[in-house]
C-alpha cells in the first residue's frame, strides 16, 4: 500500500478499523493483501485506506456507506481471503465499523522550517 | 504502547483515528508520545488505544463519547503536545472522529493449528 493518507471526502462516510495480530505462517500473505487492496479499489463506495504494522497491524479503509461495506464483505474472492486469514495468517483480529463525523487536516506549509 | 488490542465495550462508542507522517526532527517525540498515553489513560471516557507505524503512523484511540474527546483535546498538557507536534514532529496528519457502531472479534482457538 502506498504510504500516504487516504483522500477521503467531507464527512460523513464510514471507516472500517481492522486491527490484527499475525501468526507464524506468513506464506501468501503479502500477495493476498495486495490483491485485496486492488479489489477493494474497484469496489463501489470505496474511498481509500491507510495501513501500518509493527507487531499489531492496523488498516483503516474508508467507505461511502454501510451498504458498500456489506457488499465488500460478501465479495467472493474477499470471502476466500477472510477464510484463509482466520485459518492461516491471523491469530486474532478486531473489526470496528465506524461512522466518520468529523475530519481535521494538518499540512506543514512549505518553508515552515524543519 | 503495549502491543495488544484495546479492550473496548459494546458499541456505540467513539474512535479518534490519528494518521500522521513524521518529519526529521524527532527529539523528544517518544517521551511526549508516552506521556500523552499516560495522560489519556487517566482522562474520563478513555477506553483504550491501538497504534502502529511504518512510515505512516496510525493511532486509534477509543472514547466513551464526543464530550470525552473534546475534554481531552482541551487538556492543558495535551494542548502543548499538539502545538509541538505541528511545530516539530509531524509534516502532516489527519484526525478523524468516528462513531463505532459495530465490532466483530476473532480469536484463534487454542490448539487450532499454526
Amino acid at each position: 500500500m502506498k504510504e500516504s493518507f487516504a483522500g477521503t471526502p467531507e464527512p460523513p462516510y464510514y471507516a472500517v478499523i481492522f486491527s490484527s495480530l499475525r501468526g507464524e505462517g506468513g506464506e501468501g500473505y503479502a500477495d493476498m493483501a495486495r490483491r485485496m487492496l486492488e479489489l477493494a479499489q474497484r469496489q463501489e463506495g470505496y474511498l481509500g485506506a491507510e495501513s501500518a504494522r509493527v507487531e499489531l497491524g492496523i488498516t483503516v479503509s474508508y467507505w461511502k456507506d454501510r451498504e458498500s461495506i456489506r457488499r465488500w464483505k460478501e465479495q467472493a474472492e474477499h470471502r476466500e481471503a477472510q477464510r484463509l486469514g482466520k485459518e492461516r495468517w491471523y491469530t486474532a483480529f478486531r473489526i470496528r465499523i465506524a461512522r466518520v463525523e468529523e475530519e481535521r487536516i494538518f499540512e506543514r506549509e512549505v518553508g515552515d522550517g524543519n
